[in-house]
C-alpha cells in the first residue's frame, strides 16, 4: 500500500507544472527512500530526474516499491483542481491499477478525491553518474527563465559561456544578435539573488533556446538554479525542491555540424 | 414613461455578464414592482429569472407595464461602457422603439447616454410555482464556481447528492472519477463562508455541467449561492442581489436514459 | 559616432509600444538636437512624430546627423528585453550599417548588449507647420483611451465635437448611437486630472476611430494628452514625454463624401 501525504500540495501542482510541457507520460517510481520520475522529453533530447525524498512528506508509507506510469497532462487536470494551501495525499493500494489524489482544505470543510486509471508505460531507467563539472552557474532562477525567454525572441540557440567574471549567453537570428552578461555577485543582501559561479575551467556550450524554456516551467519550485556545464556532458538544470529533493533537466550541447539536421 | 436610476450601476453590468452566455435575446419587463426578466437558454433547457425590485433603485418611474426586447450582447456591449463607480439610468418613452442608458461618472464631469434599438421578441411567461424542496445547500457562491469548473476538467455531468452531514459533488470521465464533499459548517467566522444544508430527506440528482458552468457567472453578483434540489423539480440555483433582488437559473435533472440521447 | 545613454530605459520601450501598431519601419533621425522620427503609417493616412530631445538623456553623444532605418517590430523586440529599471544605452558607430542597443540592470550585475542591421528606408520629411487650432483639448490620457475603445465597440467613426462647455464623442452603429460629454473640468485634485477647453471658436470634426485606438497606445507615456483640432486641418493628438519631448499623432478628419470611399 502506497500513502504520501504532503501538507505543502501546491508543490505538487508545481512539480507537475514544471515537467508537463516536456514529458507526455512517464512512471512516478516510489520505494522507501522516496517518490522520484526519470523520463526523457518526446523528442528523446533531454531528460528530467524527480526526486522528492520521504523525509519531505508529513506521512510516507511506501510498503514494496511501485511504478506508476501517468499520463502527466491528465495528472495535472486533476491537480490543478486542488486549492494551493490544500493538503494532498497520494494513495494506491497493492496490485491495483489506480492512483487516488485526495485534496483536503485547510479547514477540512472540503474534501475531493480523484481517482485515476494507471498506464503500462515502457522505460528504462538511465543512470546517471555523479560528474565533476568544468563550471557550475548558480542565479536567481527567474534570472534565468528570463535571459532564456529573452533571447528566445531573437534565435533558436544560445551559446553559454563562463569564465570567472560571469556567465555569458549569447544568440544570433535573422533580426541580429544578443549578448547577456551576468556577473559573479557574492554580496547582495539575500542569498537567493546572488550569482555564484564555481569554474576549474571556462567552457563554451551551445544549446537549444526551446529546451532550456521549457525547463525554466520549473521556475516557481525554487529561487535559484544550479547550471552544471562541462564540454562533454549534457548540461545539467537543476531547481531545489526545499527540504524535499530537487528537480533536474538534462541537455546535450548541440554540436556545430548538429546545426543543419536538427530543426 | 420609463426612468429607472441605480447609484451601484456596477450591479447591472454584472446582471447582463451573469445571463448573456446563456440567452442571447430577451424581453426586459418593467412594472411598478420592478425591473424583471424571464428566459429560456437558447437550447431550451435552462430557465433564468431575473428580479429587480423597485425599491432597490434610487429612482424608479415607470408609469404602465413595458416589455423591452433586446439583444443581451448588444445591452452588454454598451453597458461595459460605463465605469463601475458609474450611475447608471434607463430611459423609455412610451410607445418608443428605443432604450436609452446613461451612464453618470461619480464627480458628472462624464455623462454617456447609448441609444439601442428595442427588437420584438416572441416569449411566454411561464409560472414559476413555489415548491417545497427535499434539500436546499446554502454555500460560497465562488466555492461552488470553482468546483462546477475543477469537475468539466474531469467529466460533464455531476451527481449532486445531499445528505445531513453535506453535499457531495460527482463526476467521471475518460481520465477517471472526482468526488468533492462539502461538509455543512455553520460555525465560521463570516457568515457569507457558511455551508449550509437543510434538508428534508436525501437527494441525489445529476445535471450537465455545461449549464451550471453557465449559471457561475452570476458569482459576482454574490457571496453565496443557493441551491434547492427536489427529485421531480428543476434544480433552483439562485443568487440574492442585495437588497433589490435574485437571479434565479432552473435546469432539469438528467435522466438516466437521457445520457446517451444528449451530448 | 553616435551614443545616447537614458537612464530611464523604460521610456523607450513605451515609446515604441506606442508606435510599432501605427508604423512598420521607419528611420531615426540623430543630431545634435535629439533623437527624432518622422513616419506615415502603412496605409499613408496616420503620420507620427517623435521627439526626443538631447537634454533629456543622461549622456548624448552625436557626432554627425544620422539616419537610422529599423523594424519597428524587430526593436520593440530587442527592448522588451530591457528590464523596466535599465539603462538603456543606443550607439552606432559613423558609416556602421548596425546599431547597438545596451542594457544595464541597476546594479551593474547584468550587462545586455543587442545589435541588429540597420535598413535603407526611403522617406520624405514633411514639413508641419505650426497651426493655429480652433480649438484645443487636454484631458486625462486614459479617460481618453478608454472613450476611443468604448465608441469602437459602437461604430467605427467618431464626431468630435468642441464647445466652451466640454467636448462630446459621439458614433453610430448597426446597434445603436452614443454620445459621451466631458465636461470642462479645472478643478481638481490632481492637474492631471483636469479638462481643459481652449476654444477660439465651436468645431465638429470626423474621425476613424481606428486610428485614434492606435494613437492611445501611447497612452503609458503621459497622463494627459492634447487634440488640437481645425475645421481645416488633420487633428494633432500629443502626449507629452517628461522633459524630453513628445510624440504627436496627426490624422485627417473625414469628410462627408469620403465615408463611401475608406473602409
Amino acid at each position: 500500500m502506497l500513502e504520501l501525504r504532503l501538507v505543502q500540495g501546491s508543490l505538487l501542482k508545481k512539480v507537475l507544472e514544471s515537467i508537463r510541457e516536456l514529458v507526455t507520460d512517464a512512471n512516478f517510481d516510489c520505494s522507501a527512500t522516496g517518490f522520484s520520475l526519470q523520463a526523457m522529453d518526446s523528442s528523446h533530447v533531454a531528460l528530467v530526474a524527480l526526486l522528492l525524498r520521504s523525509e519531505g512528506f508529513e506521512h510516507y508509507r511506501c510498503d514494496r516499491n511501485l511504478s506508476m506510469g501517468m499520463n502527466l497532462n491528465n495528472v495535472s487536470k486533476m491537480l490543478r483542481c486542488a486549492g494551493n494551501d490544500d493538503i494532498i495525499t497520494v494513495k494506491a493500494d497493492d496490485g491495483s491499477d489506480t492512483v487516488t489524489f485526495m485534496f483536503e482544505s485547510p479547514n477540512q470543510d472540503k474534501i475531493a478525491d480523484f481517482e485515476m486509471k494507471l498506464m503500462d508505460i515502457d522505460s528504462e531507467h538511465l543512470g546517471i553518474p555523479d560528474a565533476e563539472y568544468q563550471a557550475i552557474v548558480r542565479m536567481p532562477s527567474s534570472e534565468f527563465a528570463r535571459i532564456c525567454k529573452d533571447l528566445s525572441s531573437i534565435g533558436d540557440t544560445v551559446i553559454i559561456s563562463v569564465t570567472k567574471e560571469g556567465v555569458k549567453f549569447s544568440t544570433a537570428g535573422d533580426i541580429g544578435t544578443a549578448n547577456i552578461v551576468c556577473r559573479q555577485n557574492k554580496t547582495v543582501d539575500k542569498p537567493e539573488e546572488a550569482t555564484i559561479i564555481e569554474m576549474q575551467e571556462p567552457v563554451s556550450l551551445t544549446f537549444a533556446l526551446r529546451y532550456l524554456n521549457s525547463f525554466t516551467k520549473a521556475t516557481p519550485l525554487s529561487e535559484t538554479v544550479a547550471i552544471s556545464l562541462s564540454s562533454d556532458l549534457p548540461v545539467v538544470v537543476e531547481y531545489k525542491i526545499a527540504e524535499m529533493g530537487y528537480i533536474r533537466f538534462y541537455l546535450a550541447p548541440k554540436i556545430e555540424e548538429d546545426d543543419d539536421m536538427k530543426p
